[in-house]
């Protein structure tokens, strides 16, 4: 239970900014021992904001946190087989190796298969071709950005935060244990691979935006906050805060009537402008209108008022919070949620999220911490000697 | 090789929206089973937009593809008890539910793991305590909302892409995956939960922005379309498209210079101004700066020139792309791609990826085709008859 569901794995990460860190860290976060490595003085990614005042890598903390870590100088012989004999150690959990560094030379999958035939190798790239991309260059490309942002912009809207490399680092997850089961299986490993640039546009196909411009030949332009299909749209409140609220469904419409005390004013507005505010088109269509009958009320209550008001009464909706405002006022975000507790890191004392998955039989490890940069090079290279040579073949 | 890695695993899937859906197609598209369930007539997702003239939801079918689907009535007994034989019917692939309904009475985990003690069962809910929760309510409490979009902007901006959601998705897979591990090892089936917030949340907490606050007592203002803490921004081109430039590592920020020609320009302009744009730090410190310099160059070229010219040279960059772009434009998003068939669903032939992992052993299944709602109750129906009664206890 307290070991975690994939202790007993041992994966080495060679890695830099989010996707492929996301990957070892959800492993870690379940249990597997993830060794990362590093050029000595730290990758790529070593220095990337948010940076403490002391000039360390909040963000380089947050995604490896939980694993061992190494510094190896690659340009050496010496290095090169030092991790060659890492990635190819022999027994059943080891010989996983999940990298978004080029995979050529003595690191391709088929010079490291000839130390360890059934290596199970994850290789993510920007694009299908092994080109690079970063999240910020595919997601301007996706047509999210075009079709964001305030009304009347001009110009497209970025995403601050790098979904794709998040969803990315997932699904890398998904292939790594599918294959790993496939080996259990069989005793063969394999290849996978994942290009962020397909993840992105994989996702604008499943929602259906794809089929849109080939079937309706639609486009999109920026519709500020409001939700696409359905009602949705944000509101200020009486002290300056925002809300956004949602009536996806016939259920969180009726209730939002109900609880803003708005029934009879929408069937009377509805019977005189011909509206039918009854299906998500309706509600979509009439969006503009919806928002203006509803304004009045969420800027005659505060939000502590609305809170209180909504609560339990099926209204879907959540208040606008920055960073700080997340982390000082809601409950969720604090050591109340058992996925959160404070944990002394290399770089300080934050409060860290474990797994949001949890397991009634396997348990939920703990957040754990975030290594010095090569913290375990010595632990990991004794422990190195001490296994036989990696070779199951 | 053409069954697809998880052949052999059949997983019920009762669901609406994005991230179970998300769940069931990952599996679908890794050669699992899917079958998902609905109320005759459809669920609540059945006419979710993007439509097609029609009235068909683009949106469903993307979501589905792969699956099966059958419609049962629930409010009646019988299609419970058929529900609850399907979900716990014997078998070493069967007995998998994922679902981001309500898990209570019959279908709650206790009641079903009575049928079938080894169930492994995928809950997704809104908030950690069950209670329910969108996207589009969590994001604006996550700060990204608040951080992003038009610098001068006084209100916050809504992403429109459901990230949150889509991460959910794969996390469920990751946690499906890990319980089957441990299954196929132990016997043992369990309860697995996810909730949306903390997905959003934790992944906050993993780009450092909790740390951020909590020991810098920093927050952040939108910053339009500049990238954190190195440089990347938006350029407008002579032909009226946009690109985003990104010069996270010196790499980039030296191949940027050179190939706009610019290098004696940056040399002239740091040392009058004392900036030093040669770490990550300085670029971001200067970004308004350096995007000044840089624009005249985008501003004489087309986006098929600065196409041409950045290619092979290292800088990374990528066009803005509105979806109709995208699909029309970007070889990436056609059939050139392998990841990317031609597929006739019942609401209508359109470009759809497969899944965008590949193996090397186990390869990738071609992309399917959407079900029509409820053409395989009668067909999983019979199979279920054939199938002995679901109790391996």
């Amino acid at each position: 239970m307290s070991e975690g569901i994939l202790n007993g794995i041992r994966v080495i990460e060679g890695s830099a900014f989010v996707a492929a860190p996301t990957a070892g860290m959800t492993l870690a976060q379940l249990g597997a021992d993830v060794i990362r490595f590093d050029a000595p003085g730290g990758g790529l990614d070593w220095k990337r904001w948010p940076l403490s005042s002391g000039g360390d890598s909040l963000f380089w903390s947050g995604l490896q946190k939980g694993k061992r870590s190494i510094e190896i100088d690659l340009r050496s012989e010496e290095g090169r087989e030092t991790l060659t004999q890492l990635i190819t150690a022999p027994g059943e959990g080891n010989g996983i190796f999940v990298t978004n560094f080029p995979a050529r030379g003595w690191m391709s999958y088929e010079a490291l298969c000839e130390r360890r035939e059934d290596l199970i190798m994850v290789v993510m790239t920007g694009n299908y071709d092994g080109s690079s991309e970063v999240d910020y260059t595919v997601n301007p490309s996706t047509g999210f950005p075009a079709a964001m942002g305030p009304r009347d912009s001009a110009v497209p809207t970025n995403s601050l935060m790098p979904a794709w490399d998040s969803i990315m680092g997932g699904l890398a997850v998904v292939g790594l244990l599918a294959a790993l089961r496939h080996r259990d299986a069989t005793g063969e490993g394999q290849l996978v691979q994942i290009a962020l640039s397909d993840v992105a546009f994989a996702t604008v196909g499943h929602l259906g935006r794809i089929a849109e411009v080939q079937l309706e030949g639609s486009d999109h332009a920026p519709d500020g906050n409001y939700l696409y299909g359905a009602f949705g749209g944000d509101f200020p409140c009486k002290d300056g805060r925002r809300v956004m609220i949602v009536a996806l469904t016939d259920r969180q419409w009726k209730a939002l009537k109900q609880a803003t005390g708005t029934e009879e004013l929408f069937a009377k507005v509805e019977q005189a402008t011909g509206n039918d505010f009854s299906d998500e088109a309706g509600r979509y269509n009439g969006r503009d209108l919806i928002r203006e009958l509803l304004a009045p009320w969420f800027a005659k209550h505060t939000l502590d008022e609305i809170r209180a008001t909504l609560a339990g009464t099926g209204v879907s909706w959540g208040p606008y919070q920055t960073f700080k405002q997340l982390v000082e006022e809601d409950a969720r975000c604090s050591t109340e949620n058992p996925m959160f507790t404070m944990v002394e890191h290399p770089v300080g004392t934050y409060l860290t999220p474990a797994s949001p998955l949890t397991f009634s039989v396997s348990g939920r490890l703990p957040a754990k911490r975030s290594p010095h940069l090569g913290e375990h090079t010595e632990e990991v290279l004794a422990e190195l000697e001490t296994e036989p040579a990696g070779d199951t073949s």
